[in-house]
């Protein structure tokens, strides 16, 4: 629902929208495979690995892993560079606080979550809703994991946000609309 | 600030308004003095006393709080059938679940709260920041023992609220108004 959301919120806000293309532009800068990139982002990269009781192993990322999540950098700066816009994901409020982007977190139930991800599904062999809300949960680690990289701030507590907004049971179309004036309003406040 | 944006969004709204009032609505309900029940409800009263090595020994809450509850809960229930309203505080979204309201968390980063509290400091001998902010911590913990009492989702952890607004360098008076129209349109939304 996140996404759906931020396209509406960038159509709103008469700005740019970037998420899923991001791992395009990531994998041609890094000049990597994209399932690849895809996947590293996905599961979320450990700051810190843990080597407890071995000694000269190879740490548990590599030199690929790297690369991603240096492009990853430098596509979102190119990308703020030209012009305001909405980014969904990709540790962007991290990556970007020295721009001091207006910040938000959307989430939602568990149920919820669980329903949206069937009533996307399309393949011939569905999951349970107990894999669903494993795959979720999953999902959820690697963004931790991936946004522990680049702040110390963390992923979906509020300190870090601007605004929190509970999506259960509503209507996204509603919500971007008068988000995105608070948006403005917020910014015009401000003065930028 | 919690206080100032609930009033200015009551105002925004055109409904009634109540928080601090409300301490001497339940000391007339419970026959109680306005300090005690100030008091009690500052601190906080624990779900489950700790009585380790303790055997017969009084528990920690007695008759004259669990009164305070029981008239917090109908004094809510008195004024949320008067009509619309916007409360601050008092576990009103906890105690009011089965009313759905909408529940909104109003936070600020330490520093900023700190300053706050500063500017609205009277006494002639002013709390040290350091006092300050442990004077913050105590009244949250209070908050948050409080609202346990009435229900299992944690006081300012975002599976509790329908937004959560960050009001750190903040215009209130902006806020309140963009975020009365976003209830607006999320009521009407639901057809409410």
């Amino acid at each position: 629902m996140g996404r759906v959301f931020g396209r509406k919120l960038a159509e709103e806000l008469g700005v740019s929208y970037y998420d899923k293309q991001l791992i395009s532009e990531i994998s041609k800068h890094a000049d990597l495979d994209e399932t690849y990139v895809s996947g590293t982002l996905e599961k979320g990269i450990d700051v810190y690995p843990v080597q407890c009781g071995v000694t000269f192993s190879q740490p548990r990322y590599n030199k690929q892993m790297m690369e991603v999540i240096v492009a990853q950098c430098e596509i979102l700066k190119q990308l703020a560079k030209k012009g305001d816009c909405v980014i969904v994901g990709r540790s962007a409020d991290a990556i970007l606080a020295d721009l001091n982007p207006f910040n938000v977190f959307v989430y939602a139930d568990m149920a919820t979550r669980v329903a949206r991800c069937k009533e996307r599904e399309t393949s011939q062999k569905p999951l349970s809703d107990r894999e669903t809300e494993r795959l979720i949960k999953e999902i959820d680690k690697g963004r931790e994991k991936s946004h522990a990289l680049f702040t110390s701030k963390k992923w979906g507590e509020k300190e870090g946000y601007h605004l929190m907004l509970n999506t259960t049971d509503c209507d996204v179309e509603v919500l971007a609309k008068s988000i995105a004036k608070y948006i403005d309003a917020w910014f015009t406040a401000k003065g930028l």
